[in-house]
């Protein structure tokens, strides 16, 4: 049976004076914006501006949280503590709701960034302090703050284990990456980590929204459910991939 | 006629290793913690330990916003246009009532740090951005967002600007700190901008709890209307005249 | 009587994950790279990159120290103590040394960087700051360590000032922008501070690098020596006119 | 047979307006600083007044660079590159002699700190990114830069490893640190990891000092030759300390 999947997106990545991505140019195709909060990328100011974008288009906004690592843009894995985990998500997430507030829009979801996502769903430890910040913040918002992690074939174990914690799980898929036979994204120290071709990666799109088996590297057949796609854009080719990967989430759904 | 005054002070201004202050002496004396929100000092793992000893203590919660600018620890002017400053003071705001929701205990008011402080009230542009984004917050809130700023002969003229703004005003008087003619607090540059004496602090903080004039530095009678009264305390002996402040404030509104 | 000056640049100006301006580009067609040191931009491995492509393209490089505030690129005016900027100015000049003695190259001149430059220009007490780290530094290399500053009419007067302090200034011009009549460079809030037509910048470079009077915006002739032309690409086109503007200053003095 | 070894201590761990450590206590009784250098802790102003207190009591001014972790004062393990290892390295060796240079002194040797310290120990690739980044430097300076490293039973098969890249080593003990039968210190998470009483502190800094075994927690004994001795001092008591053990060490060598 066919589901309504969305469409994310990494948005407000540019610093100070530094600009990166095209903001403008996806944020018209996207149901979901991980915005930047400060840590990895962005300042209040930028997120001010990624907010006003987001609502204009009427775009879902979450918090994208990360290690305090500008320089190296949250992708370097940092041996943080579970209580400064704690705290970062509930700083990160309460600046962007601040923003948000001023706009009058919300914080929606949250999903971590770089290392913080990487170390979150390989120690179990750190997924749980993610997931008490974000339980512990709920009662701010009016709905639930759900967590968007990675989709594998243990959806439903990691779903139990946030459930236990009071966190709603959103699942993400990559149309572009390959996985491999466990259902794990493929290394992008393999040479074949990523779809060269967009044949590939429509077809993978499109299994994934018919909630059909995709294939790994070895062509073993996989049961990923997704709620949602993750897809990137920062020129006007790669919009335009994410223009058609929208049409085929779209029409699998209708 | 007396009123009840509070007594607020700058808390949580350690930062990663290093600590400043002794919140855990000053913190069950006071009524209102301006807390350090990231970007003059503190950090998520400090704010989250300051909310925890903050609620323990029932010390209502404010956020104190500063300049980006942690190795000068927000005391240096800075150039900043009117939406850095809305975006910085939401940001800051909305990280500790993020750390505050996990916490249940929320943010009741804003006091701007050091030299966001000063520009705010020595020019209108950057003092009405902060009205603002305090403003534009409060739909966030089941309360209204006070403003602390500080108390001078000129409070009216401020409470409306602000009002105007749909922003509340709490004005702080300073015990020991001296007051020239004009209202404003002596320069630290004259060698008079301290009381060193503290029969004259505690005399200035009774006329200021009875709602009686205080007098300049030249000797001129001075009213000028307080809500609260900012105390500093990081020894034990300082401490000991943040108690007797609290009791001289107590005692007069009996 | 012309003389050779040199084109100088802003250069190593990314950060982390985020790229500015074309390096590779402009590279090879200028004399001497003011080098970012961290503090308005860039980082370590981006200053080392940034080393090893101005020495394979034989370019002098400079150190170009600024105010620590990232976010604000050290465009904006910071209230800095003398002592501070003395720090600063050291700090980066030596980070900068330190990545060229890796490279068996060294800093050869020092050109400060947005609103630190504009301060050093405005308030004697900076600019004495400054030539007093530089000063010190110089023991430390096997020449001297000039500053590079904007040339005005009044060269006499700072090379003066800076000669008693035991620095040597090198004065730099701007071809694309407009001058007012007392020597200084119009101000961005004006209309006509930028030379919109490209024969106007190589007229007025030509005007420079021939040693002849340049004409002010109300049309006034104006006698600024310079050693130095600033030049700015950051895509092909921009380029081009490096390349021109490099044709004209070699032609002028051959 | 005895041998002359030094005194060295973390020193300049101040930041900004926050206060670490007894500099003006300690300085008189070591031989050798090691000054940190912006990343983990200190600032241009802090490392200035550090050179200069070092230098007034005739102290050797070594380098502690550490990873980019201030909030964490570079403790925190963080996964970078080799070619990020080097280049920080360079930029916090450079920046620490550009303020030497300043006051008529130098860098004399590198002890990485924290994490970064730690990395290089257990992990050869990062091992050799320092002595890489140390040795290209040292052609800047007229005499070698050695590196400081933890003494163990095995600090010839380091030496031979460093020599090949051409840098000396300097190796450390630690007097108040109990060692694992292996040579290591002994982990801080074990009860036993320091030595509570001053006698056992004292006795194996003699050993040390006289070029005799030192015993093991289980009690071994282990041959671990030191070139100096790590101490550290932030208030009266543990500076007491200090000057015992400096009294311990000359006298064994007289």
């Amino acid at each position: 049976m066919s589901r309504r999947i969305t469409l994310n997106s990494d948005i407000g990545e540019s610093f100070g004076a530094w600009t990166m991505g095209a903001d403008d140019l996806i944020m018209p195709h996207i149901d979901c914006a991980n915005v930047a909060c400060g840590f990895h990328a962005s300042d209040p100011l930028t997120m001010l501006k990624t907010v006003k974008l987001a609502k204009q288009h009427n775009v879902t906004i979450g918090a994208h949280p990360a290690y305090p690592d500008l320089v190296g843009f949250g992708r370097r894995h940092m041996a943080l503590k579970a209580d400064e985990v704690t705290a970062l998500i509930q700083y990160q997430v309460g600046a962007l709701q601040g923003i948000c507030a001023g706009q009058k829009t919300t914080v929606s979801y949250v999903k971590p960034h770089g290392a913080l996502y990487g170390d979150m769903l390989s120690d179990g430890q750190q997924f749980d302090a993610v997931c008490e910040a974000i339980a512990a913040l709920q009662s701010d918002y009016d709905t639930s703050l759900p967590l968007m992690v990675m989709a594998t074939p243990e959806n439903d174990a990691w779903r139990s284990r946030a459930k236990k914690l009071d966190v709603e799980l959103w699942f993400e898929g990559f149309a572009d990456r390959s996985y491999d036979d466990n259902g794990q994204l493929r290394s992008r120290s393999c040479s074949d980590a990523v779809h060269d071709d967009n044949d590939a990666i429509y077809a993978q799109a499109e299994a994934f929204a018919k909630g059909r088996p995709i294939e790994s590297v070895s062509g073993k057949s996989l049961q990923i459910e997704i709620d949602s796609l993750c897809v990137h854009g920062d020129n006007p080719k790669t919009i335009e991939t994410v223009e058609k990967l929208r049409d085929i989430v779209r029409q699998a759904y209708e």
